[in-house]
C-alpha cells in the first residue's frame, strides 16, 4: 500500500502519576520522536488516568482520527493494569486467554527464579485477535491489534527500558510493513538576534515560494528555531529554500544541528583556529563555563574561568582598577572590558568573554535597573563591549546573558575569518 | 458553589515541536501538579498539532469531559499560534481586537525599546467574552473563557517562563474564586543520601501508622523526594507523620521547601553564621557556581569562584603542587584538597568546595574510569574529601557532582554547629 498522504498517528498514555504531576510523560515524548522519524504524522498525545472507560474512550477518540495509535503502561498485573480491558470496550472484542503471552509470562518468572502467582494469568488475557509482543525484559506482554480495517493499535507497557526495546524490535518493522512510509525531509536553523515575529516577516513567504515546504517556529529565547519539512518529493524545492534561507538569516544563522548549540560552535571555530578561551562571569556566575563544559572535548578549547561575583574577586583575580568600580560601577562595560582584558592576560588565553550585570530581583537602580547586563569579548582582533537590559525574571536574565555573551564571541570571531 | 466532587480538569497542551518529540512537555507536568494541588482532579492531557481543526476538538473534547481546561501554547504573534481561532471555532465565539490585550503587547515591546511589528496585532483578537490575562514577562497575552455554564478555559502561552508565573498571579486565584476547593494538605520532604528503595523500607509504614495520610516518591536523582497527602480532616494525623518521618530522616532531610534547593539550604547557612564561600571547580565546569548564584541575594555568601579546567589554572589560580598533579593526577582526593584549601586561601573565604572528576565519554583509564570524580571541603572545622563513581552520561554525572558537592558542605556546615 502507498500512502497518498502519511498515516495520521496518536498516542494514548496512561497513569494517575502523570495526571498528578509526579511524573514527566517521557513515554510520549519518545513515541512521538520515533514515530515522527518513521515518516508518520503525530496528530496528538492523549493520557488518561487508570479507569476504563477513560482509557476506552481515550483510544477510541485515537482511533477514530488516525491510522496509527500507540498505547503505552497498563499492561501488568495490578488491579490498575486495565489496558487490555479497556481495549476490548473501546473495540468490542472479548478478552481470550492467549496460551503463547502466558507461557512468556511464565518464562520471564523461571529466568528471575520466581513462580507466576494467581494474578499474573490477568496478563495473559488479551482481546480477541491480537497478536503478541515479546517483552523480554520485564513480564507485561505487550499486544498488536486491528481494530478496524486499515487501523493498527500498538499497546506496550509504560516502563521505559520494556517499552524502547519493544518498540525498536517489533513495533518499527511492522509498522514499515503495514505502511509504505516515506519518511520527510527536516532542515532546522537555530538563529541569533532576531525575534520570533521578525523571523515571520524575514521568513513567511518562503512556503508560498517554495511549493511543498512546511516552515515552522519555536521560540528558545534569546535563541530561535526555524524548521522546513518537505516530502522527498520536493527535496529540490527544499534544497532551493534552503539556500534563500540561509542566505536572508546570514550571520544570525548559528547552526543547522539540533544539538549543536552556541558554545560548541564556538568551540568548533576556536579548535579550529587553535586558540584557547577564559571567562570572567560575574552575574552569570558560572552558566557560560557550564555550557562550554557540557561541550565533549572542551578541555581543548576551554582554559579557565573566574568567577568573580565580589569587587574583590574582580580586582584580585582579573587586575580591575579599583578606580573603575568606584566610579563606573561593577555593572558598566567599562568594568567588564578589564574584566575579559585580565581574564585573558591571566589565562594565557587567546580569547576571553567578560559578564556583569544586575540579575535581580534586587540591586537595581534608576540609571542602572534590574537586568542592565554589560558584555565585553577580548580577543586578538580587539575588543568589543555592550549594554542590554533584560526584563526578565533573574534566571532567565542570566540565561539569557550567558547565549548573548557566547554569541558575541561568536561573531567576533566570525569576523576574525576561519 | 460547594462541590461534592472536585471539578474535573483537562490539559490541552499543543505544538508540532511536541508532536515530533522534539520537546518533552514540561508545561503539561507543571499544570497536571498544580491542578492536583489545588484539589482539581486531572483527568486528561490532550496534546495537539498546530492545526486550527485538531486544537479546536482537543477543546471540545476536553471541555466534554471537564469542568475546567488549561491550555498552553499557541498565543505568540506568528501562523502557527491558533489558540484564539481554535477557541473560536470550538465554541462559535467571534474573535474580537481587544484594546487592553493590544495594549499590553506595546507596553511589552516599549519596555524592550522596540515597536509592535504588524503581526503584533494578532495578539490582541481574542474571542468574544475573554477576560484578558496580563503577562508580564511576554508580549503573548493570556485569556479566561466561560465556554458554557460552569465551564472554565485558561489559555496560557507556550513559553514556561510566561506561563508559570500568569498560572500563579492569575489563574490559581480565579480557580479558587470559581470553585470551592477544598485543598488537600501537602507536605513535601527533600532528602539527600537515601535511595528511593530505601526510602520506602524505611517510611512504607507511615499510611497504615497514621490514618489518611498518603505517601508518595518522586526521584529527582541524586535527590530524592517524598509527598505526604492528606485531606484537612486529618491534620492532626498529618503532623504526627511529619514528626516521625523527620525522626527518621535526620540529616539526610535537607529541605521542606519546594523551592529551596541545595543551594539555598546551604546559603542560608553561610548566612546565619556570617561566612563566605568560594568554589574550585574542575569537571563541574561553573555549574555549582551557576546553581549558587541562581539564589538571590547570594553575593552576601558567595566569594567567588575559579573554573580550573586545565592543570595550569589549578597551579596558578588555586597553587595544586605540580608533584601532586604529576604523582596522583588532576582526577584525586589529594588534588581535590589542595584545589579547596587553595580557592580557600585564594578568595579569603571561610569555606571552599572543590570538585575534579572525568565526566566522560573520553578521559576514563582502568584505574580512574569515566566517572571518577574528587570532592574536597576545606573549612573552619578542618578538611575532608572523598570519591565517587558515576556511571551515567557526562551532563548526568557533572549534574550529580554539583548536588552531592554542596551536601557535602551542607553536612560539614551542620557539624560546624549552626
Amino acid at each position: 500500500m502507498t500512502q497518498a498522504h502519511p498515516p495520521r498517528a496518536f498516542i494514548v498514555s496512561q497513569g494517575e502519576e502523570i495526571l498528578t504531576g509526579l511524573v514527566v510523560d517521557t513515554n510520549a515524548n519518545f513515541l512521538c520522536g520515533r514515530l515522527t522519524d518513521l515518516g508518520l504524522r503525530v496528530r496528538g498525545v492523549i493520557t488518561a488516568g487508570d479507569r476504563i472507560e477513560e482509557i476506552a474512550s481515550a483510544l477510541s477518540s485515537a482511533t477514530d482520527q488516525g491510522e496509527v495509535v500507540v498505547c503505552t503502561g497498563g499492561l501488568g498485573p495490578t488491579d490498575d493494569d486495565l489496558t487490555a480491558e479497556a481495549v476490548a470496550v473501546a473495540f468490542q472484542r472479548r478478552l481470550e486467554f492467549h496460551p503463547e503471552a502466558m507461557k512468556q509470562v511464565e518464562q520471564r518468572f523461571a529466568a528471575i527464579g520466581r513462580q507466576a502467582a494467581a494474578s499474573d494469568r490477568r496478563q495473559a488475557m488479551l482481546p480477541a485477535g491480537a497478536r503478541l509482543i515479546p517483552n523480554a525484559l520485564g513480564t507485561a506482554p505487550g499486544f498488536a491489534l486491528e481494530p478496524s480495517p486499515g487501523h493498527h493499535l500498538w499497546c506496550l507497557p509504560g516502563v521505559p527500558s520494556e517499552m524502547k526495546p519493544m518498540w525498536h524490535e517489533f513495533v518499527t518493522d511492522d509498522a514499515r510493513r503495514l505502511f509504505n512510509i516515506t519518511e520527510p525531509l527536516r532542515r532546522l536553523f537555530r538563529v541569533m538576534g532576531r525575534g520570533e515575529s521578525r523571523l515571520q516577516d524575514l521568513l513567511g513567504d518562503l512556503p508560498s515560494r517554495f511549493p511543498g515546504i512546511e516552515l515552522g517556529f519555536r521560540a528558545h529565547m534569546p535563541e530561535n528555531q526555524v524548521k522546513l519539512v518537505a516530502e522527498p518529493e520536493a527535496a529540490e524545492s527544499l534544497d532551493a529554500a534552503v539556500a534563500e534561507l540561509r542566505q536572508r538569516l546570514g550571520k544570525d544563522l548559528f547552526s543547522e544541528e539540533e544539538d549543536v548549540g552556541l558554545a560548541e560552535v564556538v568551540g568548533r571555530m576556536l579548535l579550529q583556529r587553535g586558540e584557547r578561551l577564559a571567562l570572567a562571569e560575574s552575574c552569570t556566575g558560572g552558566l557560560i563555563g557550564h555550557r562550554c563544559v557540557s561541550v565533549a572535548g572542551s578541555s581543548q578549547w576551554l582554559e579557565r574561568g573566574f568567577i568573580t561575583y565580589s569587587n574583590s574577586a574582580k580586582r584580585e583575580n582579573l587586575g580591575v582598577a579599583d578606580a573603575t568600580l568606584q566610579k563606573l560601577g561593577a555593572v558598566s562595560e567599562e568594568t567588564a572590558l578589564e574584566m575579559a582584558a585580565g581574564a585573558r592576560r591571566a589565562a594565557g588565553a587567546d580569547w576571553a568573554i567578560a559578564v556583569t550585570g544586575i540579575s535581580g530581583p534586587s540591586g537595581g537602580s534608576a540609571d542602572k535597573p534590574v537586568g542592565t547586563t554589560c558584555f565585553a569579548v577580548d580577543g586578538p582582533t580587539g575588543t568589543r563591549s555592550r549594554t542590554l537590559r533584560f526584563g526578565r525574571d533573574r534566571n532567565s536574565n542570566r540565561s539569557w546573558a550567558a547565549a548573548i555573551a557566547l554569541d558575541m564571541l561568536r561573531r567576533q570571531l566570525l569576523r576574525a575569518g576561519q
